[in-house]
Parts: structure tokens; sequence; C-alpha cells
């Protein structure tokens, strides 16, 4: 079967011909991770570069593989921002790796959805053994059952359609309109937190407005008696408080609420705790960390990204809650009589996942997942994590001890947040000068990281979580920025007036309140 | 580099075993695929056996590849339901093929996230591609713009979303609760669309109980006169409708809602209309068969999902709308005046999907799309899906051609559902014997169906997709079905009393008003 014979009319490739794409895939696979630290990380296209190469109208005759390779390599490649570089240092990186893209390959042969335990028991169990292994590698009690949704953003929707339901029975059926005995719903979280708060709110019709935003301390943590005079005012105001929102490991600065303490509150509110771990939950994966999930053990729910910073590729992340039966009935179609069989008869085993939520079409993520599990171990699991938070302080060892430059906030766990304020400049001047540095470095192509705002300031940061990076990659990185800086300040008029523009935030939506995954 | 050696404590597994491992899994999926049609398509392992064979914690220490492939193959893969085999034709397949598995692969090593454009160009470019070239596969006019969700559940959710905002504005930002300005809002759709529907109206605070369900014809097509008076009625109760599905192909029949009559009703009723091609969009793609999208061109939102019968595997599914403006006015929480520099100078290449939904991590899922968009081209997607229509009217004939078996309904695309009623048994045996022909069938490992109801009736029901499936699986499970009807008809004692249990609907949760993805 040559090469370059495009697939025929019917059926699937010649078993040869796949055979042999599987054989070149894998020489490219592996030859792409033995030579991403040697790529340029981020690409010189411009908008529209990219379109232009794949042709403007859907191709009516097949293609053979090798066009399509030939394509790939031309076309896309020049457009891919490496995330998997070691020095790739944005957003919270999900980074790839062996066994990971092993399960992942091995997931897409086989293909099956995990809708019902019926549908493909394997993949449901592997689903619930997973979701054992993190809690437990989390150290949460087993008091919490699990699910895996693709985000983080899905979990905290789900989770407090829940409390929803907990604090106005009868939502789900009736809904919210024309009744006078659905409070406005308030819910509460830091300044810091995740913007996947007001997504949820606006779907779940409770309105963006009612998501509470509350001061946070100089370490970015939520400040509980701020939290709790809002609760307090919102009370004589009418308004239901509905959830709060604790985040273990912020996206801007890796800060971690006083859960306990919040805890505490929310049990004498009677209110929903919602944790979001979706990153730092990982840090309690080390004895060293795991003090960031005290109090965790008597939240409500808890969600955890294995794609962040366990290993785990996009998309996978674990939403954890002690009330599994509220968000079954709040999604669950399926009357209780005609649930699965063997349910209730096998210690849970034949859970059919599509009734705690809203998508049926559930892909077999467990898999990749387990391949990481087991072929790290705990061990390795812990290594690593205690490796990045190394780094974490080899870069932030780097930032004071180079004039110019501080630290924003002392890193606790992998996210290094600092500022360049050296050119004795005004604010504005200083904010255009910390995203200018961002910019230079990534388009250097030999370090990538990302900017934020803390305090009102434009500010540096840098997450680690890939497996590859090593102490070299933080000095090419540090290397890159000094250099970067110097250049920029350089280029600075004497004395600079105050720039028109002002700080420039485009591009950097994704960053500030919002998360990467 | 030993096989066996474990992975060291720190970085990826060493480059010559990646590239070893990546060969190895070629072989094995290659070996799969090549197989797979001699396999028995479900498991015989009862609920808690895979659990019971992965060991019950989190393992300390590494696992050398070659034991967890071990796994994989002893205790994974015996509980797999093989979705790809071609006599796999229960729900609505989504199956694998070479192109497709080729670009998982590629994704899976790359592992961007499609977020904003900066956060991987090409990732985000190929999905407006691909995306504008299933819209011309499918005839749907370039006022449509599109958006890649995971599945149609979550594409209904946002159109339902962004007509709420047209019909209450400042739902966004108030919320439902507390205001008599929002009124009650109403969904319409036929009883047999599919259920994503009442999820959607959950999720939103719209409430399950005004998705109004309209009754069908003989032929399950939505009647639009029936669809017109529960309009009137609910305008003289003082609610408001919000927006109507019609289905392109439901669930149970791949029936077709006469979408240009429901389109006037809508227009002239200032009505969203979401039509719900999850299945039969790809119907569309054949010449003959582009009379099932008639009218599309005026609906408000579209959804099609290319891991139905587009032979992209899970999960792609494709929203398109003539609003993609509300739906960002609904979803971004990036102010306007920040939004990519690039946007709007480049016709759009530079769009931040992220800020048109829910979702902030998104898998590069165009990849496989683009690829077997390639590798087939329309000629070869059209010879197959023309193939899968053909199959389908070769069973109906056989159907036909046997004595005691009926077709429920004549097939218009690829699914054929009927029904046994030759034991001249009451109808509560009838389902019985129904879904217990069903059950046989799937135990003997051959073939694979599962069952719906249809005007109250327990019935068959066999959808093709699989770009495996020949005339030869047709006979197959055609030949299975009969024997299986058969042995249970000679089991049946004579006269049968009517069974106390009744129709037993356990493992039916998935079907029904459900659909598979």
């Amino acid at each position: 079967m040559s090469e370059s014979r495009a697939l025929a009319s019917l059926g699937d490739m010649p078993a040869a011909e796949l055979r042999a794409e599987l054989h070149r895939m894998a020489e490219l696979v592996a030859d792409y991770r033995e030579s991403i630290a040697a790529r340029a990380i981020s690409p010189t296209v411009a908008p529209g570069d990219v379109t232009a190469g794949l042709g403007s109208s859907m191709p009516d005759e097949p293609a053979p593989m090798a066009a399509i390779r030939a394509d790939l390599d031309a076309v896309v490649m020049p457009g891919i921002v490496h995330w998997g570089h070691p020095a790739f240092l944005g957003y919270f990186g999900s980074t790839s790796n062996g066994p990971a893209l092993l399960g992942e390959i091995a997931a897409a042969a086989l293909n099956v959805s995990a809708m019902t335990w019926r549908t493909s028991p394997a993949a449901t169990e592997l689903e619930t053994v997973v979701l054992r292994w993190i809690r437990e590698l989390v150290g949460l009690p087993t008091s919490f059952t699990g699910i895996v949704y693709d985000t983080a953003s899905i979990g905290v929707l789900h989770a407090l359609a829940a409390a929803r339901e907990q604090v106005a029975p009868g939502v789900r059926g009736r809904g919210i309109a024309g009744r006078d005995d659905v409070p406005v719903l308030r819910v509460y979280a830091s300044e810091q937190a995740h913007s996947s708060l007001e997504k949820a709110m606006i779907v779940l019709g409770l309105g963006e407005e009612n998501a509470v935003r509350v001061r946070t301390d100089d370490r970015f943590r939520l400040d509980v008696e701020s939290l709790r005079e809002a609760i307090a005012d919102d009370r004589r105001r009418g308004y239901r408080p509905l959830a709060v929102i604790a985040t273990v490991g912020t996206t801007s600065s890796a800060s971690v609420d006083p859960v306990p303490a919040i805890m505490d509150l929310c049990e004498r509110e009677r209110i929903w705790l919602h944790v979001d771990a979706a990153y730092g939950g990982a840090m309690a994966v080390l004895p060293e960390g795991r003090v960031v999930m005290d109090g965790v053990e008597r939240a409500d729910s808890v969600v955890i990204n294995p794609h962040k910073w366990l290993f785990v590729p996009l998309d996978f992340s674990a939403l954890y809650t002690r009330h599994p039966e509220s968000l079954r009935a709040v999604f669950a179609l399926t009357p209780e009589y005609l649930r699965g069989d063997a349910a209730g008869e096998d210690g849970g085993a034949a859970i059919d996942y599509m009734d705690y939520g809203i998508q049926l079409g559930r892909r077999f993520r467990a898999l990749k997942a387990w391949m990481v599990l087991r072929a790290f171990g705990r061990s390795g699991i812990e290594s690593r994590l205690r490796e990045h938070v190394r780094l974490a302080g080899v870069l932030a060892a780097m930032v004071e001890g180079e004039p110019g430059f501080a630290l924003v906030v002392r890193p606790s766990m992998s996210v290094v947040c600092f500022h360049y304020r050296g050119a004795g400049a005004d604010d504005a001047t200083n904010d255009w000068l910390n995203e200018a540095i961002v910019e230079a470095v990534n388009r250097s192509g030999v370090a990538y990281l990302t900017h934020t705002r803390l305090r009102g300031r434009l500010v540096m940061r840098v997450g680690f979580g890939n497996v590859l990076t090593t102490e070299e990659h933080v000095r090419t990185l540090w290397a890159t920025v000094v250099e970067s800086s110097n250049l920029l300040v350089q280029s600075l008029p004497r004395p600079r007036p105050c720039p028109i523009a002002g700080p420039n935030d485009s591009g950097s939506s994704a960053m500030g309140k919002a998360r990467a995954t």
C-alpha cells in the first residue's frame, strides 16, 4: 500500500497503512518531546497566517496522509505555543509527559464513553479508582465522592447548582422566576478568587453582581472578618448567602485562604463551602504542604485539577463533594427506580456518572491519569512537586538578589510573582515596563511567563509545573528578564513622560483573575 | 535503558524509553484496530470486577510501563465495551478511525489550550477553519459563526443562555430572583427531543417544568399546530416563550421536525429557534439529504456533533449561531476595550474562544477533525454517509421480510427502529420480549444494539455510523436478533401470564430520551 495513496471511499485506512502511520506518528511525537527544549516557545505568526495556509474551502477529495503531515508541519506547527517546553512558565502549565501521552493514545484508540457503567464498565470503574487515589494523595477523607469533569469552571458550576437546590428547594423543577420564595442568593469569594465564579453565577441565573468579592490581607488571603461583615450585611438586606468559595492556591499568587476560619463561619451560618484547590490541592501531596488543605475535610465541595499540577494533560478536573446525592438530585433525569440494576449492590461500582452532571458524552479521561499515577507513584509525584517548590525558591532568591526587582509575595507553592521597579518611574510607567518585559521575554522564544495584577500593579508571574523544568531553565528565564529590563530602561526617554495610552492589558485576558485552564 | 526500569524521581521518562513505548503503543493500537471486529463487543464483568483488579490504594512507588501495560491488558481491557467494533450499533456510535486517531495523538503531544488566540494561535485558527468547513459541508450560510464545545448538552446550555439575556436583559448581571420584570420563561421541544433541554433548564434557573414537551405526529415529528397552541396558552398565562428547539434527527428514531414551519412561527412570535442537528446535521452533507436542513439557515443557533456521524471521536460538538455577539455578551468577562489587540483587524482570526463559553481550558480538538476532513474529503465523507443510509435500508428490508417483526418507522437516515410482536402476547410481555432480545444480542458479543420507547412501546434501535460496518455485520446482527427472539419465545410459558415485575428498564437510562453523547 503506497503511503501517498488516499483513503478509499469506504472503511478506514488499510490496516497496514494505519500501522505505518502510527509508527511514523510515534517518531514525530518522540522527536517532538526529545527536541522540545530546543524550540522557540512562542510563534511569530500574525493573526490569519495559519488560516491562510490551510485553504479556504472544505476539500472535495481525500488527501494522502503524507500531505496532511506536511501541512501539520508547515502550517500548524509554526502557530503553536509550546506549552510543554520546560521554560514555558506561564499560567498553570498543563504539561504532558510520557505516561500521560501513552494513556491519551490508548483512550483515543478505545474511544468509549463513560456515560453509564454499562456503556463501558472499565471506564467508569477506573474513573472511580483514580478519584479515590487522588483523594488519598491530597489527604481528603473518604466522606468525599468524586466525579471527573473537563474543567474547574464546570466543577464549580455543578457545586453551586447543588447548593442552590439545598437553599431554594424546587428551583430544579420550577426555576427562579415568578416566585417570591426564592431570595437573592449571594456567593462570596476573595477578590483573588477565580473568575469561574462569575461565569457560574451568570449561567445559574443568580447574576454576576451577586458574586461578592471580599478583600484580602497583605498576603492575598481572604479576610474572614470582611467576609463575616459581608454576610451579615447581606442578611440585613434580605439576601440569602448561598455559598462561600475559598481558594487554596489562587491564580495570581498561589495564596491560600484561611479555610478553617472560613469553615467555622460557614458552619455557624449554614452556608455551603466550596474550596477551589484546582491548583493548590496538589501541594497537599507533600507532607510539608498538607497544611494548605487544613479544614477542607469539612467543606461541602472541593475541586482539584490534576491537569494543573498533577501531571495529567488537558482536560481532567476532579470535583469532590460530601453531598453526591445533592448533585444527583439536581442532575439525574433517570428516576431512582430506573437506576442501573447493579447500583447499590456493589459498593457503588456501577455508578452512572452522567447522572451527576450536564454532560452525557464523557471521554475516558481516567486512563491517562491512571497511567501517570502508576508510572510516577506517590514518591515520584512528591519528588517532582518538591522540585517545583524548590525551583520557585531558586527564582525567588534570584529576584531578591537583583537590584531593581522585588518579590511581590514570598512564594509558598510553585508560583513566583515579582516586580520590576528599578527605573524610578511613576506607577503607570512601571506597569508598562513590567508588561513590556513579559512581552520581550516571550518574544525571545527561550522562556515564557505571564503577567497579572496584584494590589493594582501589573507584575510578572511564573508558575512551575512541568516535569522537564530544571534550574538551568530558571537561569535562562531570569537572564532574559534582566536583559530585557535593561534594554527597555535604556530605551526610556529620561524623564519619560507619563504615557498617554496607559497600561495596555491586551492579551492579558487569560490571566489576572482568570486562570489558565 | 531497561524497559522494566521505573521512572526516575524527576523529569519525564528517558527519551529512548518514551520512543520505544510509543512504538509499542503504536503496535497495540494497530493490533486493536486490526482485530477489533473479532472481539466480543461487550464484556462479561460484574460491577466491581475492574476495581478489584486495580489495587485499593494509591501506589507509593513508580511502576514500570511494562507492568502498567500488563494491567491495561489484564484488568482494564476486559471491562471495555468496544464502541469501535463494526457491529456495535448502539446509541450514536462515536467511531474512531485512522486519521482521527493520528490527530488525537498529535493533539495530546502538543497539549496546548485554545483559550485565547495568543495561547496557541494555530489551535484557535484551526478551530475556526474546521468550523467553516463543517458549516460548508452541511450547507449552513456564512451568517453562522461556530464554536467547539465538548458536547451538545453544553452547546444548548450556551444557546439558551444567550436567548435568555435577549429576552430578559440584565439576567447576566442581576440574576432572576427578587425581580418582577423577569417572567417565567418557557422552552418548547417535541416529546422526542433530547433530554439535554431539561438539564439546561435546570442549570439556567429556568426550571425543568418550563421545558414544554409538544406532541409529535405519526412519524415522530413535532406537531406545529400543537406548538402554536402551547405558545398561545403560555402567553395567556403570562409566561414568556424563550426558545423553541427543533430536532433534525431525534435520538430515538432520527425523525426530522418541520423546521420551515417552526421557523415561520418563531419569526412571527419572535422566539429564538435552536436546532438540535447533533446527529442529523451530517445527513445534509449528502445532496439527497440536504432537505433535512431546510429552514435551518434562518435559525438562531444550531448544534452539530461531528463526534456522532462525522467520524470525529469524542469529544467534539459544534455550536453555530447567527448571534455570536449575544453569546459573547453573556460569557465574556473581558471588557471590550481589553480584547486581544489583533481582534477586528484580521477578519476575526484572533478570536478568544474562552469569551464565548464557560470553559477556559480548551483542548486542541480541531486537530483530529481537520485530519478526518482532509483524509476523507467531502467525497469520502459523502460515500461513507451514503453507505450508512444504504445499510439502514438493508436492515429495514430484513425486518420487513421476517415474520413477527415490523419497522416502527421507515428509516430516513441511518437509524432503524423495529419491533418484535410475533408472540401474540400482551403489550407488557412484548415489551419484555423486545428488551430481552436486546440483552441477548448484546450478551452474545457479536452485535450490539439498544432499545428505546416509541408510542409507549419498548422497541429495538440500531444506529449506523462506524466506517468499518459492512453488510456482513448487518447480517450477523439480524441473524442474532432472529435467533434470540426464537429462543426467547420458546422459553415463554403458553399462555404466559402477565409478568408481575413488568417491563424492567434498568440499564436503559442512557437511551430513551437521552442520547449517547
